[in-house]
């Protein structure tokens, strides 16, 4: 059956530019807040970030509780510890993410428990959150995971061995504040998996199963590609594509570093609504047999998932072509869809990350497991535009060995 | 001084789908809506789009009461009215509005008086809103206004003999639910001049003054062309483009309908945070002239800008002229950029509409008025790429002429 209606949520307000920090005050005061209470992680609190941020909540005289040790992915206990220290504190009007995607995420589930009790295991399935969260303020640090407008947070439930994305359109953060300055001390490794996470997040989206064909009943939150996702994500093709390799070569370009910011936000808009597909439910199986950060693993991918879906999405890949600036006219289209992938490793190249599996660490024993695992990923394998069976996701899988 | 920093305000979520009026319990019970109060006019009565609207709030229980009243522009006693029936009657849950722009406007501005009390007076400077308005769900029936994502509602204060938009960023409707089948009864003028509003909000939106050199100080709701006002305005441009002259000819083709709703939409988005220009400056003088729809006015007017502003947008107007197809090896780009702006001038005459201010009734010695006024605007004129001075708006005009 055709799906005829779509459905796009967005972060009701973001602010975006060098100095933006600035504005906390502004913002804080639409919420009427005089209590914060702020998650960070350690990172942070080296780079002299946090101090930064506490400089503009003391210049304005709010009371301020830290809890600064968020960890990546956070297991379920490191989420109960900081919710009952929020708790333990004074009333809190209003929630600070600052950090990286897994300080936001921890703050959306703290969020979450502030305004609903229980326990993270009771959202775990979806459509579980009954209402709007506490009001949250997302300070992204790094380029990448998008946490900071999406509707995802991942935790790990250590005790069950799994990690589980908390998803749910009412955990997306009030207001995104990003200030580009905030990311300039990034080592170029960290910008440069992060930022190639944002790209497959933005080329997932773009290139997803059309909304119509999703094969889902129902009120789903990753739907396939739609006009406004389409629109989004290729301004964060465009962006990323123009800039990743500059931020990561040059790390004090602020200007590069504020289009990947920007470039990330897109994505993170573009796939909390079209969802993600192949390169990310293969990159899961992967993340648990290897210790590599998430974008290294989707980034590689993406290259080759982006040769496997040119069978079903030849328009949408010369249209990145186009981005990568590649058209010529002595290219076929079929050929320009195929330099679209060829782009994306050379990028892989340039900014010094692997393009195959064997240099992660995985092995050609690990592929099948690694398929099969995949292919059991419903809500992504359904969103890619081909449809993933095992003889071919193999066939990827070598290629990308 | 540089202005560093934007902030972009989004309608929180938009459903979109031929039958997605269908959604509209769903939507309800996100809200634990028992009680509803629609606001709509007699011509969507007529129509019999009221009927089916009531039906789906029949089918799941709502306790429904209809202000079927509502009139372009809403005179502020209409508003009153309107308020004064709301209150009457029991508890408002949610609102819905219903219809073209002017019932969602008065819906937005009845959904003010809810939440904060007072006269609409209280609030025509901006910043008065103090916080969020009563839920609103809007339902537009036309392409053209935006409104059902817009901060902005028109009122007419006839007292004062002036038109006024109240703007504030909380006036954007909670849900836009847009249902292209309830467009299909639009007849061929309206449409057009709808439609051919739409491309004016997403041409001035695309090609106002970069954020960064806006001549403002402080927090400003129209801030200039941003990166995600340039995506969602171009994408507006393109489905605009393509469907406008199709929706107007093939009144029952409901794919270009859909394009066009969306178009409509996107623009809304953009124009609502980066602002319209000078097309609509000179459009309000000659509003109060001539009884010309809004869209007549800017949609004629849009292609003469276009021209007056390449001058400093050359760029832009080349990516128009490519989204128009005329990219073509032997023009220059500076001829490109004019052809986009021929382009408008076709597109006005493939949908029947005038080319020329004097076909609307606008005499030559209106002119002068007409530009003193337009200059006045200035939170649109300084929006324009291109600073109107006196000599040369007049010799714009006079070209219009
Ligand atoms: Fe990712
Ligand atoms: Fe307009």
């Amino acid at each position: 059956m055709t799906r005829n209606v779509w459905e796009y949520f967005s972060t009701q307000n973001i602010v975006f530019g060098n100095g933006s920090i600035h504005n906390l005050d502004k913002l804080l005061k639409r919420f009427e807040a005089k209590n914060v209470f702020l998650i960070t992680d350690q990172g942070i609190v080296q780079a002299g970030i946090l101090k930064k941020v506490k400089e503009q909540l003391a210049l304005h005289n709010y009371e301020v509780v830290v809890y600064d040790q968020a960890v990546p992915e956070p297991p379920i206990s490191s989420v109960m510890e900081a919710f009952e220290f929020a708790k333990s504190q004074m009333e809190t009007d209003v929630i600070i993410g600052l950090g990286g995607g897994s300080s936001i995420d921890l703050a959306k589930v703290v969020a979450l428990l502030m305004e609903h009790g229980g326990h993270p295991r009771d959202y775990f399935e979806e459509g579980n959150v009954p209402g709007p969260v506490a009001p949250l303020i997302a300070i992204p640090t790094t380029a990448g995971t998008g946490s900071e407008v999406t509707s995802v947070a991942v935790v790990n439930d250590t005790e069950n061995n799994i990690k589980v994305g908390i998803s749910d359109n009412y955990l997306r953060p009030a207001v995104a504040l990003l200030d580009p300055e905030l990311t300039v001390g990034l080592p170029p490794y960290v910008t440069a998996c992060s930022g190639i996470d944002a790209l497959s997040h933005a080329i997932e989206s773009y290139t997803a199963k059309d909304f119509k064909h999703i094969d889902a009943e129902g009120t789903i939150l990753f739907q396939g590609a739609f006009p406004i996702t389409d629109a989004l994500a290729e301004k964060a093709i465009e962006l990323i594509v123009n800039n990743l390799t500059i931020a990561v070569q040059q790390g004090s370009n602020i200007e590069a570093r504020g289009n990947m910011m920007l470039g990330s936000l897109l994505a993170g808009l573009a796939f909390s609504n079209a969802g993600n597909a192949l390169a990310h439910a293969a990159a899961y199986p992967i993340g648990g047999l290897v210790n590599s950060p998430h974008g290294e693993v989707t980034g590689l991918l993406m290259a080759y998932v982006m040769r496997y879906n040119v069978a079903t999405s030849k328009d949408k890949m010369v249209k990145i072509a186009k981005i990568f600036d590649l058209d010529r006219d002595d290219k076929t289209t079929t050929e320009l869809a195929y330099a679209a992938a060829d782009a994306v490793l050379n990028l892989l190249e340039e900014i010094g990350l692997p393009t195959k599996l064997s240099q992660l660490g995985i092995k050609e024993a690990n592929l099948e497991e690694i398929a099969d695992k995949s292919l059991s990923i419903e809500r992504l394998i359904r969103n890619n535009p081909r449809v993933p069976r095992k003889d071919s996701l193999m066939k990827l899988l070598k290629e990308a060995y």
